[in-house]
Order: C-alpha cells, then sequence, then structure tokens
C-alpha cells in the first residue's frame, strides 16, 4: 500500500466554515475523502494540517519516511516560505501543489510561489477538484 | 450535445515532433482523443490549432457561438496577448488555462499569464493530463 | 476626394454584441456611418477591422498608398505591438488614436501605448464619439 | 442655462506667448471663444485659470455648486497632484481631461496622470481643439 | 494656556459634505469641538484648513511661535509634499499624523507618506476619532 | 460581557525588558492593565502572546468564537506574514493594528504591512497609548 | 545542395522604399542577391518575409524540414515574441539573429531581444551587410 | 542695468532662524546682500521668496518681463514640481540652481531635481555662497 | 565557564542526510563535537535546532540569559524572518551568521539576508568549517 | 595605408588558454593574422590588448590620432566602463564592437553595452569571426 | 603655502581639444592657470591627470600627505567608482565634485555620482568656472 | 612548497592607517604575519597589493601559474568589477572571498559582490581574522 500525504496549511483548518463564496462549504473531511476517492486502487491517503510553518516542515519531514507523494495547499506560507521549499526540496517522489481558489485572480502578492519553484505540477480554481486532480496525477506517475 | 473547445496556440501543432523531454511524445490528436475519453456523457469535444495570435481570437468568437466552455493552452501567446484575454473576456462560460510543462520553473518570462486574468482554473506541468483535468472540471462546472 | 483610413484591432469586430455597459451597443458600421457624417466635404472614409497585428500592419500598408490620415483603435495591440508602431512611423500623414473606453482607469497593463509613440493626438473614453473627434481633428490637418 | 467649468493649470495664463512650436499662438481667450462657439445651445463656458495647486481646488469646489461639467487641462499639476483628483472626486457631473500638445510624445515624468484616474475622457495633442472636442463631449452627455 | 494646533489640508473644507461613506457626516466644527472635548485642561484648540500647499507651511511656521504640539491631517499633501515635511522639520514639539480613513486599504499612492518621516504618531482610520486620539497624546507628552 | 482580544506578536514578551529607548519600560502586564483601565463597561480584555506565526493564526481563530473586536501588534510579522492576514480576514469584527514605536520611521522593510490591509484603522508611535487609543475605538464601534 | 533560410519580419517588405536614412535604399531583393552571392559554393538561399507573428512561426517550421541554418530579422517582433522564440527552439541548425540598424542606439524597448535567447550570432548596424556575415557564418559552421 | 532674480522657496524665509548646523546662521538679506557684493558693476539683484509652488511660478512669469537671469533655490519644490520646470522652460536667460547644503548626501528623495532638466548650472553645498557663485556665473554669461 | 549557543534553522535536522552534494555528509552532532574541538578552553557549546521561526526566536531569547555569544545558521529564515533579526537585536553579545553552501551562488532569493542587519561576522560556504571559524571569532571576540 | 585598430580588453591575453568550450582555442595573434586576411587592401591592422581601463582609454586616444576605424572587444569593461564610452566618443571613424561568445545568452549582467552606445555595428558569437565581420565592414566604410 | 589637489579623469587630458560644444576650448593648462589666478593668497595650485581609476586613487592617497583640500573632476569614474569614493572618504579635509557640463541634462547614467556620496560642495555646468567656484570655496573653507 | 595568493584591492594599501574604527589598526604586513601563521606547514603565502583594476586581472593570472588557492579582498571592486570575476573564472583552484568590516551592515551598494558568484567562500566582519579562516580554510580544501 502507497501513502499520498495530502497536506494543508495555515487557516485550511477552516474550509467550510470560512468565506464560502471564496473557497465552497466543503471541509477538510470532506477533501480527504474526495481524495480517497478518486485514487487509484494500492493508494492511501493521509491528510494533516498545521497553521505553523515548522509544522509543515515537520510533516514534509515525515512524509520523507512514508509518502510516496505529496499534494501540498500551503495556503499562505505558499507566498512566503523558503523552508517550506527547502524541505519539498528533500522529498524525492511527486510534489503537486493546489490551490482551491484561482490565486491568479486575487491579490498581486498571491501571484509569487517558492511551492511552484519544486512542484511538478500546479492546480488552482478547481475548487476542491484541484485536490482531486493532483491526486490522480500521482497516481498515475507513481502507479 | 454540448461542445467543449480546446485550443491550442503556436508551436503546438509540433506537440510530440519536438523536444519530447519537456514536451511528451503525445501529438496533439492523442489529447484530443483523451479528452474525448475523460469528458462526461453528453459532451463533445472540438479541438483546434492555430500559431496566429489572431487565429486564437477567431476561434475564441467562434467559441462565443458554439461552445459550453474553453479549455486553452495559448502556449507562447499567454505571456504576451492582451487580445486573447480580451477575446476569453467576451465569452460567458467557464475557461481552463492548461500548460504541458511546469511553466513556473521555467524562464521568468514565463510567469506572468494573460490568460490567468480570466481563468477560472489553472493547470500546469500535468502532461497532457492537464487537458484532462481541464474537460473533467468544466464538464462538473457546466454539466 | 481624400480618403481617411479608421483602422479597428482585435475584438472590435464584435462592437456592441459584447459588455455592452463598457462599450455601448454602437456597432463598427454605426462607427462608419458617424464618421462619415462628421467629416468635412471632400474626405471619404474607408474602415477595416483585424484581429491579426499582421493584418493591421497590412492595412496601414496600405494606407501608406490610399490614406491621408488614420484613426486607429488598435485595441489590445494598443499595449504590445511594436510592429504597428513601426508601421504607423512609415506613413507621412496624421495619426489618431482612439479608444471608446477610458483606458486609464481599466488595468494598468492598458496604461501605456506603443501607438501613442507616433500619433499626433490621442483621444480616449468619449464612446464612438472618439471617432468622430478624431476624424474631424484629420479634416482640420489636411483640409 | 448650464455652465462648463473650463480650468487651466499653471503656466497657461501664458499660452500664445511661450513656445509657440508646441503650444501654438491662440491665447486662454481664444479657447474660451472656441468653447463657446462649440458648445450646444443652452451651455455657458466660464473659464478660470491659476497657477497655484490650491487655486485649482477652489476653483473645482466652486464648481461642485455651478458648474454641469468640468474641462480641466491641469498643466503641471496633472502629474504631481492627488489634491486636484481628490477634488475632482467630489464633483459628480463628467469631468474631461484635456492637453493641448500629445504628452505622451514628451518626457517620460508627463506620461502618469492623476488627473485620468476621475476623468470621464482624455484628449491631448489637439492643440486647442482638444478644448472643443472635451465641450462637445460633455454637451452630448449632459444636455 | 498650551495650545494645539490641528492643521488640515485639501478638500478636508468639505468635510461633510462630500463622499459621506469614506469620511462621514462631521464636519470640522464637529472635528474641533471634539479635540477640545477630548483636550486636558490647560489646552486650547486652534483648528485652520488650507487647500494650498504653501498655506500649509505658513500655519507651520505660525506654529513654531505659537503651538506646543500640532495634529495635522495633510490630505492629498500627505503623499506629495516635502515642503510640508520640511516645515514640521523646523517644528519642536509633538506631531500627530492623522487620517480619517484607513489610507492603507486605500489606492497604492496614497501608502507613502512624507509626513511619517517627522511625525511622533501616526493615526489612520478611526474616523473622526483619529484626531481625538491625537490631541490625547499630545496632551500626554507635553502636559 | 464582550471581550476585546489584544494579541502581540513575536519578541514582545520582552517588552519592558529589552531596547527601552525605542520600545519604553512598560511590560505586558502593564499594557493589559491600561487597556482594561480604558475599555468602557461591559468590556473585557484578552491579552495573549506568541513568539509563533502559527500561534497568532490560532488566536485569531480562537477569538473568532469569543471576542468582538482585535486589538493586534503582531510585531514582525507585521511585516511578513500573509498566514495572519489571512486568519484576520476571517474575523468579522472590528480590528485595531497597533504599534508601539513610529515604524514609519524605522528601516524601509518595516514600513509595509499585510496587517493594514485587513485592519480598520491602524495606530502607530503612541508608545503603549497605541494599545489605549485602539481599545477605545473597539469600544466605541461595537458598543 | 543545402538551403540557408533568410526570414524577415513585419514591415521589411517595405525595405527600401520606407525611412532610407534609418534602413538605406536597398530592397529584399538586393538582400536575397547579395546573401546569394557571399554564399559559399553548395549553399541555396530562401527568402521569405511575413508581417505576421504567426506567418514567421510556419516559416520556421517549414525550415524545420528545408534548412541547414536560418538568418532571421524578425522586425519589431525581436522584442516582443515568445512564440517566434519557441518555434526557433525547435530548430536544429545555427541561427543568426540581424538588424539593419543598430538598435541598441534606438528606443529602451528595442535593446531586449527574445531571439537572441536562442541565437547563436548576432549582428547589427552593419546595414545589408548583417545578413552577408550571418550567412558567411552559417556556411562556415555547416559547410 | 540689468536685474538678476535671486529666488527662493519654501521655508526658506526661515534660514537663519531654524537648524543651524544644517543651514547656517546666514538670513536671506545677508544673502540679498552677499549676492550684490559679488555681482559686477551694472548687475542688480532682486530677491523674492514664496511658500507657494505658485508663487514662485508667479515670480518667474515676472522675471520673463524684467531679468536677465535667475538664480534659485526652490528647496523642497526642486524635488516635486513639475510647474515651476514648466515656468522655467518659458524663460529664456541663464538659469542658475543652488541649494545651501549638499543634497546629495541627504534622504534620497532630495536626490532628484526638476529643476535641474532645465538649469545651465547646479551649485550645492557651499552653503551662502552656492548664492554667490551663481550670480559671477550669470554675470559672466550675461554681462 | 562561558557558553556559545549554536542555533540552526528549519531543515538542518537533516543535515548529512540529504542532498549530500550541497551540504555534505556531516551531521548536526558532527557540527557540534567540531565546535567543541576547537573552542577556547573556557568555553562551552550547546547546539540548538529548530524548524519553527518561533522556536529560534525562544531559544534566542534563552541565550540572552545563558550565552556569550551566538553562532546561527538560521537556513531558509535567513531570508524572510524579521522576528529572528528582531530577536537578534536584544542579544549584546557578537552573533555570527554562517551558511554550509555558498549562498550567493545559489537563486537571487537567497543572496538576502535580516541575519546580516545585525550579524558581526558572516561566513558562507566552508562546508562546517563555517561553524568552526565563526566560534573562533566569538572566543577571539569575548575571551 | 590606412590602419585599422583592433584593441581587445581584460583576459583576452588569455584568449586560446582558457575556457576553450567558451572562447575557442585561437589566440590574439591568430586573431590579428584573420584580421590582416580579411582586410582590403591599402588596410592595416594594428592589434593591442590591456587589462586596464584607462589603457583601454590610452590606446583609444592613440587611434585618434593614427587609425581610420576601431575593432573594439572591450571584454567586462562593455558593461562597466563609461569612461571607454567616453573615449571613444572623441573618435571620428566607424567603431565595431565585437564578442566572441553570444554574450546575450549569459548572465544578465553582460546583457548591457556602454559600448553599443557608441558602436556603428555590434556582432556577437560568431567566434573569431566577429573580428573577420568587423574588419570587413569598417574597409567598406572607409574604403 | 596651503596646497589644492586639482585633479581630472579619464579623457579630460583631451579637454579644449575633443567635442568642443560640450567643453569649450580651454585646456587643462588653462583650468590650472585659472585655479592659480582664483586661489587666495598662500595656496597653490596642483594639477593632474589620469585616465586611470587606480591613478586617481594613487593621487588621493598622494593629497592625504600634501593637500588641504581636493578639487576633483573624475569624469566618467565620477559615475562608476567606489574605490574612488573610498580613496576620498580616507581623506579629511573639504572635496569639491566639479564638472564641466551640466550633467543632469545629459544621459540618466550621468546623473548618479559616487563622488558626491563624500564631496562637501557640487558644482556642474560652471565650465572651467566650475573649478574657480570650487578652488574659492576652499580657499574660504580652510583659509 | 604550495602557495597562496593573497590578493588586496584599492585603498587596502592604507589598512591600518585609515579609519581605524572601521578597519582596525593592523597593516597589511600584520596580515601577512597572521596568514603564514595559519598556514598548514607546506604553504607559502604570497601577498600584493594593488589600486589598479587591471593590476588585480595581472595578479589572477599570475595566480594561474604559481598558486594553488586565491584569498581575494577586492576592496571596492568587488562590488563593480566584473574583469576581476573573469580572471578569477579562469583560475582552477579555490577561491576565498574577504572582507574585514561586515559589508552587510554598510551602504546597500556595498551588498552585491561580482567575486560572489566565483568565490567558493566568504567570509566578512571577522577583521583580519578573515584573512586567516580563509587561509585555512585553501589548506583544508588543497592540502
Amino acid at each position: 500500500m502507497k501513502t499520498i500525504y495530502v497536506l494543508n496549511g495555515p487557516n485550511l483548518n477552516l474550509l467550510g466554515k470560512r468565506q464560502p463564496d471564496l473557497y465552497g462549504t466543503e471541509t477538510l473531511d470532506d477533501v480527504t475523502a474526495l481524495c480517497t476517492r478518486v485514487a487509484d486502487d494500492g493508494f492511501a491517503i493521509h491528510q494533516a494540517q498545521s497553521n505553523y510553518e515548522g509544522g509543515l516542515v515537520d510533516l514534509i519531514h515525515e512524509a520523507r519516511e512514508k509518502a510516496c507523494g505529496i499534494v501540498i495547499n500551503a495556503g499562505a506560507y505558499t507566498h512566503t516560505s523558503v523552508a517550506i521549499l527547502d524541505a519539498l526540496n528533500t522529498f524525492e517522489g511527486p510534489v503537486m501543489e493546489v490551490h482551491i481558489s484561482q490565486v491568479h485572480k486575487r491579490e498581486s502578492f498571491r501571484h509569487h510561489s517558492y511551492i511552484s519553484m519544486r512542484a511538478d505540477g500546479v492546480i488552482a480554481g478547481l475548487g476542491t477538484e484541484s485536490y482531486a486532480a493532483a491526486v490522480r496525477r500521482i497516481c498515475q506517475l507513481v502507479g
């Protein structure tokens, strides 16, 4: 059984509870369920969330040992965290960067992503389907 | 029967024939077949390619009459064409921007996209699967 | 009889059909009629439109032979086309740059105009009256 | 009887007396006469000039009480005055920004206009005809 | 008896009369009354307004002779006036910069303040309470 | 009883112990006491501090449940944290941004604030009185 | 027999007819003759011109099949076209970028060249001799 | 008798009274006396000062009628006033720009001068001797 | 006995385990041993690592009480953390910034260091010897 | 007999000895021989090299007396030397700027050339043939 | 007897021989004579010129031993040389920066001066009188 | 016996004689002695200094023949010399860049180093110990 880590950054614990016009009404549990549903047989989903930059670094280090691929929505840290980029650079499997909203239509400081310098794929604006597309791609690459 | 326009920009007629390490070995016909395969029932795929900026504008105008959604890989015009952005702004259905390679890991002039100012979703780096994810999303939104 | 070329760029074929709150409900034919009405006696109006940058270059080359002045609304190419600027630099009569909307109140990438480096006059935001004012000025300069 | 305020900024009191190759030989009185001539019936022209940024703010405040529209050539303050922009933002009728010369062909610091952020129309490079076109437009909008 | 100068810049004479959603319905007289009310015993308020940059320079020079502190809302000159900054640099008591609206949420050219290079405190977005907080602080510092 | 959250960021646990010429000699406990003193009847003060960006995100999430308003001195995270901005964007009551020192007179990287993009008011340079003015304003808005 | 493609961009069809002080009096036919004259034995010259960005992309695609080297004067597209750069990136033989005038002494927007990111050699300011030097170099490299 | 206008901008009425370490202890009257002393026979000095940008424009207009040369210390307006530059552009005799302090060693916003775009000479940092050197130069050029 | 704090930032817990071509094969324990070996008699080494920005702030606060000097390799936070800079600004002994790789030869976002604004010395590219040189310097300064 | 000066800047004395993949294996003597071979009858070649910016200035001053044209490869000084530009500005014959490698494909600081502001022609990337093309052009212009 | 060093940079050995419309017809010997004439009694002039940046550094080092003040026209090195700035920083007497032409009206790269960061006075555009004014000022300061 | 070249740039001949608060009181001879003392057995130190950019290029060329490693303090040329960078690029052994002061705490133009693009290690702010650390590192790498 291979495991895909689905990592979520700051404020995503509120998913489905805040700004529904921007982020929809689905929760992180719904995301986990969706990812599990679309994953190929033989793949498990491990979802984790942290509001801490260092917490995400820890999770990626953990993934180095346990995961075949990473789907990451680093939230606000997408735009500011070199530490997460460096952590991802130590990971050898495929990395998919996802965003629920279409970040390129929002404030200009959201147009730059440190994660994109490492990610093998970037998916934005598909709502929670962004996660599904990322999981499908990892299965395709790793499977 | 609803039609999704899959539009491709300059040099994509060479897909599968040039720089396979960057773009893979699948051709535009393979892309069309893939899109047809993943589309929901009741959706047809219309693929078209042009090396001309004005040609893409024309195709988008045509889509205004005939399409329920647009998947567009504007190639190099992604980064330089306000005209295509303006054409897309006249289209009312969902627009998905796709890239075969992960453009954010390439030269810095490829990091800016005029298309992203209009696109409802952006998918980059999944190879030809980028098209598939886009078609799935349009079916989901329009269906 | 002197001829004034009234040239229109990408997406202006849709004038009156798209985004009426931004561009109004008059069509290119209405613009041609308006220009004809306000031109002084002895002046004819020749209107042409192209979605192609190269098409506008061709039209300007044609104007070199046939026109006493050019009114040009290059649409999106206003902001990106050095080729059209170079073509206009080969034309010896007066050139009037027009815009239907007040471009300086829109996105910042619309604030720069290559056409303005050559144009003798610039008129923006008067709706289709921008064309009328331009035609009047050419008659005044050439007449 | 409706009144259009035609406001002129610094150094325009010298119009017709300085740099005739750049600004022509007509004076502000000629401009007032021209504006009166082209205005529709039922419209009066009130022309005023000030070399003071605060003087133009005062004149715009006065226009709030008395004018149906403003034609403004703020001269050098076009490029530097947020105060005049703020004053114009308190005015509810149409505002036309005019320039005698084609400012976009001059020094780069003349390419930016604070007035354009509020103006409904911008006309540059038609000589004193810029004022005439502006007055015509206000009559059309207000009349 | 110590006097606090409360100085107001361009367009603030219209306070309470223009754009009430942005600036509220209180007038400068209300501001003066509020400042008088919150000032400690032994402090008088002297309010003055000018639409002229030079007028504000004159008022600050006057304050050098007569005031123990300055509260200044320089309006649009906040962003453009080195002359007012230089005048404030000749004043030795405390200077409080105030803004009625939260300027940092408005256009980017309003994010820079020359006054802030000299001001001991900056208060923005409290409505007319910004003045009250500034007066309280000066009383605290000088009293 | 309504509660105002007074949140403090990195290094503010040292308040009153480090660099007294820049930050004074009052401690966070003094700040809490001051805020309690100036708050209107019916308002309680809850003060909390964290050196962790994620810790401040957590505190703001807590405030979503328990607070009627937030006073925040995010310290260094003011200039670097999109995550805190995003957390504040999920909060519906008034947010006051405070700084003890006048940040605009310090290094240029301290002039930009992500918090200001959300804050209803910004107060800098009043020493610990900045907190008092913020609390007063929240009472005024919420009370 | 090996063929060298000599490709010319927008407005170069007017060569010898416009702005002779900048571009001289020789026509494209003269250029073709010159290139033929200086080419080594065993090399043929194929000259083509287009005012269309897409037209140049098409010509480069054609060259992929038929040419041993490309001499390209992309005119104005030199400075704006990523599409032509991408097309040239699919060509495997030597590419020489030429300009008749010394572009680095003209407007600053002419100092940047997308073509240079691919070209093996760049020659500017030698008049039509720029083409001759480019042809000589390709013969030297390929011969 | 020829007259040299010595014009001074905002805050220079305080010369000798404020910041003596930066500007010295001499007053404007001392400057006038110094200028008169160093001027060649046959030259009179007319000194004038204004805190108003428009006031300096007026004085330059007056100089057009009465002066053979202008020495101008525009103070803070040096860095912000296009209006004064435009006024000087209407003056035909020599213009000398002077500064008492060495402005290039102060804040960076004082390094740019609009006046320098017109001035025939620039003298900074000689204290009030800057004026003397300027007067000598005008006598040399005009005499 | 004096103590030198050797602090390490995010991902350095993986030292010797990831990207050995960039960072070598020595672990943090090796670094601690090396530092102990090169330190002068009378100096102890205390090594600590955190993936959390706030964790490093905490460690620096601890060093305020216990350390005579700090050697810090803040990893990715070097480039993004004002909070760590502020914490270091509260420390009074010598601070040495170290990097294992030569950061100035890597991506441009690694060329800027907030730590350098406070550090007394900066050492990059000596591998783990960077730590040794830093420890030697602190002994020399403090000893 | 007319003389062409072929001037070479810093590190070019190592030509043929260093980095052969970038600069080839030919030496400066080979370049001199090549230039002599391609020069028209009646032209002599004088080659000189200096590692000193001032040395190149001296050589250009010498050329003012003795040369009919200059071919210059200023090496690294191309990008940094205003002094050499100024020296070339005092020379009246044709100036050809040459580079062995295609500098526009190298680091971005090599894209700017002060020499290009004066050079009549620029040739880069042809290897030592760049010199030959330059000599041919000077013969053509001067002969 | 006190000595003033008058130092001249690259290309100034050609003074009076090149570009007389820009630099006049006086030679460096004329400059030396002029400086000697205007110097106060008890002051000698030592003039020296070098085309080498290092040569000017050497001359300034020599001045450290022998001169009471330095007048320097560093020519092109004004804009590029940190080494000369550093050398001047080791000199303790007054430094006057001079330019013959009004550099601020020339190319923008001539607007920045490293010398100005150290110079006590800056004089530009007075022709060779710039030197005279500088010598007078040094006599005044040192005398 | 292996030789390490210790190269020093402009103004460093004054080391120990100028600005002792910034550079200390040790001379270049002291530096040479220190380097000799810390070098491993079998290594000799060759120290050389030049105020000339070309002089440093010459010294590096000499090192190509004679040295196993280079320690370079290029002084002001660190920030401006591409020529020295190019020279170092022709050297194959290790290069250590050193600075006596901590350059990153000084003016911003001292933050950029061309030398760093080549240097294997960078050491700043350790006083003359910077040289010692560099020599130790070269011995470690080469020995």
